[in-house]
């Protein structure tokens, strides 16, 4: 499995707004080519920031199928207005399987 | 549940060290108080570059009790070497569960 972590930063005062959409699009996940779960994170170490965690069967399922897809495009208009910069987005393999992530590898 | 997120940027050449040793050191984050996974990976798109990936039941059992151990000592000993630039370490809470990452939230 791919976990596609996205690093995002967000504008001041933006984080509600950008959670309130994000949940009310967790439907273009569940229902994209091969993607297996979708879940945002915070830390209080670096407030605005959060990673956005994807779980797709393959690589191609992220970067082609749901890339290419209206969806995309839909989840875009959504969230990116929030981003104070970039996103930075890269698409993670296992290296080595320890233990406590069934599903996950 | 907290997600630790290591990003290790390795030297040129020591993947395979730094694989060999933290495979052997899985059993430090086994029996670490409050550690419930543990997975390491990588991605086609920064080569020389991981995530660490590692859940805790609180993020004292991190901070805290893991820091403070003779194991984190150890851990440290046999993964630090292989480290280009110093790690960026955070520590992240859910904001959003959508769905998939069941044993996770």
């Amino acid at each position: 499995m791919i976990l596609e972590i996205a690093e995002l930063t967000l504008m001041p005062g933006a984080e509600a707004e950008f959670l309130r959409n994000a949940a009310s699009e967790v439907e273009i996940f569940r229902r994209a080519k091969g993607c297996r779960g979708m879940q945002i994170r915070q830390t209080p170490e670096a407030p605005g920031t959060f990673r956005l965690l994807v779980l797709w069967e393959t690589l191609q399922n992220h970067t082609v199928d749901f890339r290419g897809s209206d969806d995309f495009t839909i989840w875009r208009a959504l969230t990116v207005p929030h981003y104070a910069e970039p996103p930075v987005i890269k698409n993670w393999s296992v290296a080595l399987d320890g233990f406590g992530f069934a599903g996950l590898d």
